[in-house]
């Protein structure tokens, strides 16, 4: 169905993965009075989240498919958000396009996740879409500097947290991981491609005497986060005090709370702090 | 039993925490003409291995009988083998020595691994003693350069093997981390506080494609080998091989190979390599 352009409001793309952030990104786009079409892929965005919209499902590597969806929903502006794992060879079985897409990543697919996720945001600039970041839509969704809830880190906490910031920093360079946890200055745990959940998971036998942890989460230096940004749910919090831990520590304004409400609410529940980190803080 | 001074031979005390590595060491002190004393970790060293041996058991924290003891054997050179956990604190009750000597480690005890046994050898030595390394002992069990057994690194293992060295030269800054693994320059696991069994234990679900990973080992820049050594044994091949592995590269002449033979035996079997990093693959 051919719509004539006078009538076009702007539509945005949501390019969506598993997790609660594609709907609220949708409805985000939706209060301030775009349309949006949602590119749902298979196997991971949860649909009944996203039934109030319109949206179409695909296969990860249907790269054809979705391109003409989105040009014919007039889409200009994309959002890449929610997690999609990295397929394996044999469950890609890309489209023609999607064939020429993967053969313009090229070695970025062997690349770290930055690598990989900031070729497939260029590759979609090069298409003509403008590639933005979920948090330019939900700003409210990306907290602030110091303690989010009742808890405050106290003098041990405040220095595993720079420790914490010290690691990630290093590890930056390496396109590893987006988050550590730090307990009395001892590192428990690096992630690389397990993600934050299972990292945490294995922190708790890890553990040191009663006197807790802390979860640092922090955008890699020069991560695009178009393609990817540290993200904190009322999850994490949970996963945080069953593994022992005291507290979550995370760089406001990007990254994101997938329900700050919840989020504090669960740290609050817990006794845990969930620290914005703040500018001196973050100093070299 | 006092023995008349003229009678004594050398006697080298063995610090003795799990795994096979302390009975090497104690048949390795036989075979070279001194007599051995082995301390036995209780909860951690493996006794039916060590019935051969004159040893006791002590708890971990009990410094005070432990020094006697080495003392009333007339040990002078000691070595610390075989992986102990780090202790929580509520299992520690020191004696009166031991909580002298906790006083002394200090601040090191919230180190990283290396803070803390690098602190235990410093007070060790500051008691008089000589803390030697266990592959000072065990030179036929640290490897080669090159492939130990029939398979070799492709290009693409060699890369990999290239990316592993660079991601642990960095991460030994921080103190973090005797291994990783990589695939096709992809850090799938960095391991911190968890050991290398557990980080090969998640690889399997994060590996890419079929076309395996290798898992890098070397020591920290710096670490002291008298206090941690990086170890390799069969069960790490095992374990690399039942987690989609391709091979394993370790630094000949300060990794210990428990079982040389039988590592090598098991690689060959799983179609693993198992290669020992040569001069040019350790250039910075």
């Amino acid at each position: 169905m051919k719509v004539p352009e006078a009538s076009r409001k702007r539509c945005v793309g949501i390019l969506a993965g598993s997790g609660p952030l594609p709907a609220q990104v949708a409805a985000a786009v939706r209060a301030r009075g775009d349309d949006v079409f949602v590119v749902a892929f298979r196997d991971f965005a949860e649909l009944p989240r996203l039934a109030p919209y319109p949206h179409e499902v695909f296969r990860l590597a249907a790269a054809g498919e979705i391109l003409s969806a989105l040009k014919r929903h007039g889409c200009r502006e994309l959002v890449l958000i929610g997690p999609v794992r990295r397929p394996a060879w044999r469950d890609l079985r890309p489209d023609g396009e999607g064939a020429r897409i993967l053969a313009r990543l090229g070695r970025a697919i062997f690349l770290g996740d930055d690598g990989l996720l900031g070729a497939v945001v260029r590759v979609l600039g090069e298409e003509g879409f403008f590639v933005r970041g979920a948090h330019e839509f939900l700003q409210h969704a990306t907290g602030h500097s110091g303690s989010q809830g009742r808890v405050a880190p106290d003098v041990q906490a405040r220095a595993d947290i720079a420790r914490g910031v010290a690691v990630l920093r290093t590890m930056a360079r390496l396109d590893i991981g987006q988050g550590c946890v730090v307990q009395n200055g001892l590192v428990l745990a690096v992630e690389a491609l397990e993600g934050t959940d299972a990292m945490l998971g294995r922190c708790g036998p890890l553990m040191q005497a009663g006197s807790g942890g802390v979860l640092v989460k922090m955008p890699k230096q020069g991560q695009d986060l178009r393609a990817d940004m540290p993200t904190i749910g009322p999850e994490t919090l949970e996963n945080a005090a069953r593994n022992g831990l005291r507290g979550v520590a995370f760089q406001p304004g990007v990254t994101l709370l997938t329900d700050p409400t919840r989020c504090v609410a669960q740290a609050d529940r817990y006794g845990l702090f969930l620290y914005g980190l703040t500018t001196d803080d973050l100093k070299e």
